[in-house]
């Protein structure tokens, strides 16, 4: 038989061909014995699966459940008959969610006429489970999917994997540098400005990462769901104007002691409003980009960071031309 | 009894306490009819365990085993006698290393006699390795441990989980003002280096993540040890010198157009340096945290960029220095 190919990283690559099946017109004392006699080159058999004649999926029943019934029983009367399955062509990703619900260690595998075709182990879950965790990693550091070991992958192959992101970054920051040119007179004329520039913009980046993040790993989890974005965002608000505040009092002083009042009040309201709009946008770009069908974990902390110095130069040069042209 | 505290991610605290053993004087046949008259209200039996009359762990097999053993065999000719347990005291983490190790779907917990005093099921490790990797994602965003679900954290609980980290950002971002007050004097006369200073720190910053965010996920699935720094280091070397060049190379016509030849060549040289550098610090910070015996994890994101903004200060400013003041 040639064997049919499955797409890579679904329940038809993953799953196990050996498995042992019972006839349902068997009875318990006949099912026992077939299992005696036919269990001894595979490994793995946790559940027995119950098939008609053409081979469909009827029933499951546990090789402790098989144990425990009466002999003469027909497997029909033992077996239970709400089986759940998995389609070959599903993502081991949802394959990996629905074993976690379920707590089986075997789920069979059944072709578009419901006949059993495989079975997938918990112990090949794990590695799913590992493996698209790294995905998620890789794509907040961020750093194209890397197929290989850290330690065994080549330099070429490194730097193409980190190379692009990079570069899309240098261009977002150009147009931080355009912002600052802008505003190039108010700078020259208060120098100290300057001084807190990547500290106020880089906080509001920061923020936005640990937002960010959150979410992506609460939406991996199932614990967050696109319904959810009105809720996170009120509570976010809040959030973040505790945060704010909280860091607007901690720069207060260095930005007297640097630059005077006027100087420490344009720093403080800057933090306020930078960590406000960077814990905002860091919490509604991992559901943005979900909503555009992108994986929400492609707003990594660069990605965030690169957008909220934009924003916060704008903001920190916008208050301070305001309140230093008085 | 008395139920024994164990300590809290333990495999004490993960086991389940209901298991089914088998004297070790028992024939095939004796235990085929104990496992049938006890399996009742045990769900998840997959292997059965062999001790001898003080209770202490001999051997294992499966219910596969069991039941393909000729009946009148004792079972201290059947089982395996190289039973593979934990100890009550194992990190769930290691636990779930052992498991995707050896895949088992259950293994027993011995206490100091050896004695069987539950069994862990690959369930709950399914369960402990999505814990484990939230946990790591959230030393990344970098929040304090969330035990909570995002959705249903209070906004004091997240501030609190949030507000440590960014603070200490803050104060780690104000060495980068009082560098760049350093050279006020080399900024004020070219304050077209302004334009560029996010662009540049946070190419660093952004070169260093990556190669933090690589190391810190490779150490945690086992891929790299400590040993393997001097090699990893090495390689960053040549794969930051490729991307550094790159990204030289991406902003030079930017600075040409924006500052002039030399501010160009001042743009372009320290995109190389600070990429290195950054690419260099992001990629051993997670083995001097575990030489700490510190979570490799809390090399951030939000963390490399603060120390690559301070670095960075300083290299472009000293190159600006050197070079305009020719």
């Amino acid at each position: 038989m040639v064997k049919k190919q499955f797409k890579l990283e679904s329940t038809g690559s993953l799953m196990d061909r050996a498995f042992l099946t019972l006839q349902e017109s068997f009875t318990v004392e006949q099912a026992v014995q077939h299992v005696r006699n036919n269990v001894e080159n595979k490994t793995n058999i946790h559940y027995l699966y119950v098939t008609d004649a053409d081979g469909m999926l009827k029933g499951v029943m546990s090789l402790r459940e098989l144990l425990s019934a009466s002999g003469e029983l027909p497997l029909s009367a033992v077996m239970k008959t709400n089986v759940k399955s998995l389609p070959t062509d599903l993502d081991q990703e949802k394959a990996a969610k629905i074993f976690q619900k379920c707590d089986f260690v075997s789920m069979p595998v059944v072709n578009e006429f419901r006949q059993i075709v495989g079975v997938v182990h918990v112990e090949d879950i794990l590695d799913v489970m590992e493996q698209e965790a790294t995905e998620d990693f890789h794509k907040m550091a961020p750093v194209s999917s890397l197929e290989v070991s850290l330690k065994d992958a080549k330099v070429t192959t490194l730097y193409r994997k980190r190379i692009v992101w990079l570069v899309v970054l240098v261009f977002m920051n150009v147009f931080s540098g355009a912002g600052i040119a802008h505003f190039e007179d108010i700078i020259e004329a208060n120098i100290a400005l300057v001084f807190f520039l990547p500290l106020l913009v880089d906080s509001g980046g920061n923020a936005g990462s640990q937002a960010s993040t959150l979410v992506i790993r609460a939406m991996a989890v199932g614990q967050v769901r696109m319904t959810d974005w009105l809720k996170m965002f009120t509570k976010e608000i809040s959030v973040s104007i505790l945060l704010g505040v909280t860091m607007a009092a901690a720069v207060a002083g260095v930005g007297m002691f640097r630059g005077g009042p006027e100087i420490a009040l344009v720093v403080a309201l800057t933090m306020v409003a930078v960590v406000i709009v960077g814990s905002l946008i860091g919490m509604s770009l991992p559901f943005i980009f979900r909503k555009l069908n992108l994986d929400p974990a492609t707003a990594s902390a660069p990605l965030i960071t690169s957008i909220a110095d934009i924003v916060g130069v704008l903001i920190y040069f916008s208050i301070a031309s305001t309140l230093l042209s008085l």
